[in-house]
Formats: structure tokens, sequence, C-alpha cells
């Protein structure tokens, strides 16, 4: 099973994802962690060229980075821990690339869905969590300090327009969790949500070690 | 006016560049020279990423790379050259991408040629000069040693097969120069084509700067 965490900077998807492994260890249920852009080699380098701030990069060119990153770490890392039966756990996938790039950077939606399409083979996760926040709770929450959040509040508003869009497109897949709730209602929601995710598409492996501790 | 070179390496793209663009200035003529990967902040450091040995770089992630390069490259760089109405002559373009990894690295050649279309906005050269030599040539000519061309003999027959196919698709932008001959033979040739291309394009500026030295 693929998941994937979405949401603007300050959203607390770290936070959450930390919160979900940690139920999953504890069930036994054996998960990969992976963020984006970054872990493999590949893309922990693309991801240092995205996050200096003293490249001007165009936005197809960004776009291209983010890519890039997608296609390695699919191919090297979600692929085969999928293969193995292992629940994969992405902090952001192809949704970003939608929201942030597509709508965002005004690239468009249907090329950069296109685009993904391409560099994933069209794998998509099962379940993504959107944490939704007002753009105005992620700037006091966070200090706003590399190049991808130095962007204002009218690209994130954008961004968040996109998410929920997505969100309205395919509400079988992409779930919206009210992230301005505290942080235990928010885990408690995502933990529900994806036992019963598990007992309705009959993941019997999965199904046994929710129920037996 | 934009010009590219395209040849697998060991073709002598960089002699004769050189020698084209030592024509273009004794004429007075104005350019601006391009590599890529490479050629602005961004593309030096995705060329780093692209010839590091000890990475094993997904296909698809190769690809991407070098569109964000060259995304980088045509808005950075090549554009705005163009329109101050600069001669453009780039070691490699498109037709690299869809040589090398639509058909060397069996992505496809009709999903490249898309790709580079967003990628460039559409921008493509006025004029191509591939440099055709025999696999068998180049590995004379070069010790093969970054990653790059690492990819014996048959990768580099099947790149070649698609160039010489690009060329007979785009005859009239694509000149096969048989890269086989000695030095000057091919530089005179390259002139005479250029020479010729801006009598029957009526490119008046250059015209009569080819014509008053």
């Amino acid at each position: 099973m693929f998941i994937s965490f979405e949401g603007i900077d300050g959203s607390g998807k770290g936070t959450q994802i930390q919160l979900f492994t940690q139920y999953l260890e504890r069930k036994g249920i054996e998960c990969v962690t992976v963020h984006e852009p970054g872990s493999t080699n590949v893309g922990e380098m693309i991801r240092q060229l995205l996050l200096n701030k003293n490249l001007k990069i165009d936005p197809k060119a960004e776009l291209f980075l983010f890519l890039a990153s997608r296609a390695q770490l699919v191919n090297e890392v979600i692929v085969p821990a999928l293969r193995k039966g292992k629940v994969v756990v992405s902090d952001r996938f192809i949704d970003s690339s939608v929201a942030y790039q597509g709508a965002g950077r005004d690239i468009g939606i249907e090329a950069v869905e296109n685009l993904n399409r391409f560099a994933t083979s069209g794998i998509k996760p099962d379940i993504t969590f959107y944490l939704d926040i007002k753009p105005e709770t992620a700037f006091i929450r966070k200090k706003l300090a590399d190049r991808m959040e130095m962007n204002g509040i009218n690209f994130l508003k954008r961004v968040r327009e996109s998410y929920l869009t997505l969100a309205s497109k395919e509400p079988n897949r992409i779930i919206i969790v009210n992230a301005e709730m505290d942080i235990q209602t928010i885990h408690a929601e995502i933990v529900k949500f994806f036992e019963e995710f598990v007992k309705q598409k009959n993941y019997w492996n999965i199904l046994e070690k929710i129920q037996s501790k």
C-alpha cells in the first residue's frame, strides 16, 4: 500500500508522518518512509539544488528537477518496497507538483499531470492525506526560510486552492484533513481512515496486524 | 539565428564549434556559444550530477535532468540572445535527448520529442549540423571516460541510427556532415552551408557582414 501526505509547509506533515509510522511500527506493519524531493542519492543532490537560495531556477526547470527526483525514487525505492508488500509512506508526491508547479507557478495543471504520469509510469498513492491549513496559519507556524517557502501568501493561496480542487476530483484517494486541529486529534482521524480503508479494501495481511495488537 | 551541433562524442563537435565561432568573429557577427547540459549556474550543477560516475541514474530521471538544464538555458540565455539579434551556437540540443535518451536508452522517440517541445516552448535550431562518424571511429578517437560515454558500441550505434532518422525526417534543418573527413574540409563545408542558408533566407544583417570582409 502506498500512502502520501500532502499540504503546504507548516501543515504538520512531518509530525503526522512520524506519528503514523510509529503507529504502523507498533502494529508490526513494515513500512518505508520517503520524502520528496530526495530519499535517493540522486534525489538528495537535486534537493540541494532546489533549496539553494542563490539560484534563480526557471519554473519549468524546477518542475523537471522534481520529476527527475520522483522518477528515481519510484524506480529505486517505491516500486521495490511495494513489491515486497511493505507500506510506503511518502512526504509529498505527485499532487505537490500539480499544486506548486502547475497551479502555484502557473505552468498548467494538465501538462504537469501528464508529465507526472510519464515520470511515475502511472504509479499513484492508494491514499493521500491532504493536511489542510490556511496559508495565514502556515505563516504563523513557520519561519519561512528556504527558497521554496519564500513565495508569499498569494502563491500559497493558489497552491491550497489547487489541492482542494484535486481532492474534489479524486475524493476516493485524497482525504482532506482539517490540520488546524490539535496534533492528536488529527493523528486519530488519519488512523481511523487508514483502518477503515484496510478493512474496506481487504488488505488481509495488514488487517490481521491491526486487529491482533 | 540558432545553430546547434550534434553528434556522438568523438565526432569533433568541439573543434568544429570553435572553428565556426572564430569564423563568425572574424566576420564581425555577434554570437553566443552554449553547451548542454550546462551554460547556466543551474545547468552546470545538473551537469556535475549527470557526469558523476558513482551515481546510478534512472533513465527517466536522466532525461528530466537534461530537460531541466535545457529549460533553464532556453529562458536564461538562448531566448534573450536571439532577441538581441545574436547568433546562438549550441553544443548539443533537443536532438541529443531524442537520440541518447529516446533511442539509446529506449524511453521512446515520441515521448522525448513531446517533452522537449514543452521544455523549450517550441524553440528549435534553424540549422543543426550533425557530425556523422561511425561509433568505431569514436572509440579510436576518444578515451571513453565519463559516465555518459561508458555505454558501449551498441548503445552508440542506436544513437547514430536515431540521428540519421531525425535527419531524414527534417532534412531542411538537420545537415548531415561526414565527420570522418579532415578538420578543415569539414569546417569549409559547414561555412559554405551557413552562407548559402543566410542568402536563401535573407538574413540581411548577417549577409552584409559575410560579404563585407
